[in-house]
């Protein structure tokens, strides 16, 4: 059994970690750390500071600002720390960084295990396939997203970019004449009422066509992408900065 | 028994319809019409002067300049004459008018059932879901095709423009940062190896999303409109110029 | 503007109910009625027999047990009454019947704008395609869900089965070696994670595919087909017992 | 530039190879052999005894009587033979792998590189997120396929099977009350029209979904697969029996 401690266990996240380890049998939530205990079946601490209880992951739902105190806790038990916070700084990073020189840290930029494993797959499948299958990327998300393609469909694009040899042009729409270039990656961004989250990679060859997909439901997927990188991190003795890539393993 | 005879038997069209035959139990080709007669199990004539039998529907997938003999039979004849031959002039467009005042004649610009009957879909149902739901379309076709996006992407737009009172603007891709206006018609042309051609119109609402799917597997799909065109004029008496809209019937 | 006043104002849907109008700028909340006043910019009635003031239409998103009630207040305005609350009993329905026979009254079994709108559009293509195209009906939804197929893909097979004059049988998998009837509606029920609820019905056919595809997100979908049903009311003046079908209209 | 003999050259599949090379800067096709020699702009042998010039690959597109042939062939150049005709015996397939110990020699159950691709990727997925995300897989076939499921379906399903340590159990369809167990996979055979092949492999957790498809659009995608070998055993000297698994090389 896995034992974990959940800073910020009685936020939105925390609480929805805590209703998703009914799908992790191997994983046991010992205790929380948060300022607004609430009634959750563990027991919870105020502060990080008074922690004092044997665990193996800290899992860390809560604020940027709690970095410096978790990071002197993880130093105290060289345990290994799961930071699924945002709105770090760079300064922040930085630390992290140092950090992770001496102990076993996981960040990711996205806790989605879906993303980062369709990540991983184009890694390999882009330089097979580039050169006989044209490469186009399909994204949709709601009418109140700003930005057109989305972060997660530039990261994929990159990946493919990154991971081929000859030159790479993206293009993000077409209208008028002209024969598409076996050197572009289309990238499509539809925009329409509540959509959560969807983004296709197709590979369109002579007679076959490949598809890789992901579609987001809830916020739900970040709390299993969360447990999933703990149960990993609880073999961790070694220091390092993991993240998702690690988890997958390919 | 619907007895047909089709002119220009022995092309691939001609052979594809008659093979699409055995679907439409209801339906005879008693005859052909073909300078280069095949072994088909019916008679052929040489030239469409020398029909002298009995028919309901005279089918044509042959050539534009076949036109005036055709029209000069089924004045003879007065029976429903279905124009599935493509490459018409203006002047044999305007003749076609003129001939369909007093005599039973079929065509259509596009001879799919499957477009037809999704365009003629989205006259009714466009009204209906516009202001709470999202209008997009996606095409994807094979990457020889110069033109974007698709004439049929354009149809389906245009059918939908036509249907609202409100006005519409068509966005042929998105990159950058502004949030979608509820005016806007979102038109993507994916581009890639030898897809035959998908259309597909996406209506995303609060809490859900309608699609109206067209997938073009093969050339075949026009036989059996043609078929089927056949079919709904071997009722018809009436002088007229008709179309795929009105097999339809919606 | 039309004036709605909205029973079960402070519940989950009534909340969401609220929150939907920003989408429809026709309508106003002008008052809400509930045991438990929120704070929701409306004035509040805590009993329905307390309403005074003018309105166009009353929504009801409560609980059974308020129908007696609403239709009193109904009996005495003539307005009309959408009724969106579930659990009725046999007698309760017998009642929203009996009443409808003098006062304009809305209920739906399905509250969704699209999943009705796919099952209109399927009684006028069903007849068009049958013969020619198989069918298929595939659904996917959470794998806590007891029954297969859903109840709505039941309910859509059974609109395409009632909409043809020939035989035809549902057919709930394919294992084994025996060809495809014309006669079968293949009906497919996908289980899994926390998929909220697709439903497609295809038609496949000789050369293309026609695919009809409804997907829900959230139970936001039942707040716009509630808001669409009232806009529809407000011009009703007739008694009778009105549904979604009447608000689509095809 | 990699040298291709091409035997079968004048068959369906022989000149779809020979145009398929077109995708292919660094193949030449330096001569084809078949008893019916076709005008394809390049020498042809009558029979394969007569081959007499140099060359990287033998590429055999044919009928498997002229398996013997083609291993005596090989056995005097030591060059790599890709086996892509089928009908093979079991006699056969024991001699194919008896000569594999002194001959490179490609041969694969499957040659198109998609589906050998996908079946590569479950490999990796499926032990990865069995557990957190319920595994179904949908195929569609045209309305003559016999079997159900199709032979790939059920590759797909024991890959996934065999890369798992945990039983599984397969379901064929789903109809009446009882929740989805863990240990299912879901297989679910659509039929309809002249679909001519999609297969997806749905992996649905909570919160997302992760889909690897695959969609046949003609027979064109196995000459591709074979000119795929080609490249890969040019560089081959040593002996052994190649499949598409290793020119993917996941």
């Amino acid at each position: 059994m896995i034992k974990v401690i959940l800073n910020g266990c009685s936020g939105k996240m925390g609480k929805m970690v805590f209703e998703t380890t009914s799908q992790f049998p191997n994983i046991e939530i010992v205790a929380g750390i948060d300022k607004f205990p609430a009634e959750l079946g563990f027991p919870i601490f105020k502060n990080i500071e008074d922690v004092n209880i044997d665990y193996d992951v800290l899992l860390d739902f809560s604020r940027a600002d709690a970095l410096v105190n978790l990071l002197a806790l993880t130093d105290k038990t060289k345990k290994p720390l799961v930071i699924c916070s945002t709105g770090f700084s760079k300064e922040d990073l930085a630390l992290i960084d140092e950090k992770s020189k001496t102990l076993p840290l996981f960040r990711s930029a996205n806790m989605s295990l879906g993303i980062n494993l369709i990540n991983s797959l184009l890694k390999k499948v882009a330089p097979l396939l580039y050169g006989n299958y044209d490469i186009e990327i399909v994204e949709k998300h709601h009418n109140q997203k700003v930005d057109a393609p989305s972060g997660t469909a530039i990261l994929l694009a990159d990946t493919i970019r990154d991971s081929l040899t000859q030159p790479t042009e993206y293009v993000y729409g077409r209208e008028g004449n002209s024969k598409r270039k076996e050197t572009e990656i289309g990238i499509h961004a539809i925009r329409g009422g509540s959509i959560v989250g969807d983004h296709e990679v197709i590979f369109a060859g002579t007679g076959e066509i490949i598809e890789l997909t992901h579609k987001a439901i809830s916020r739900e997927v970040f709390a299993v992408g969360a447990l999933k990188a703990c149960e990993y991190m609880s073999n961790i003795k070694k220091s390092g900065l993991y993240s998702m890539d690690d988890v997958i393993g390919l």
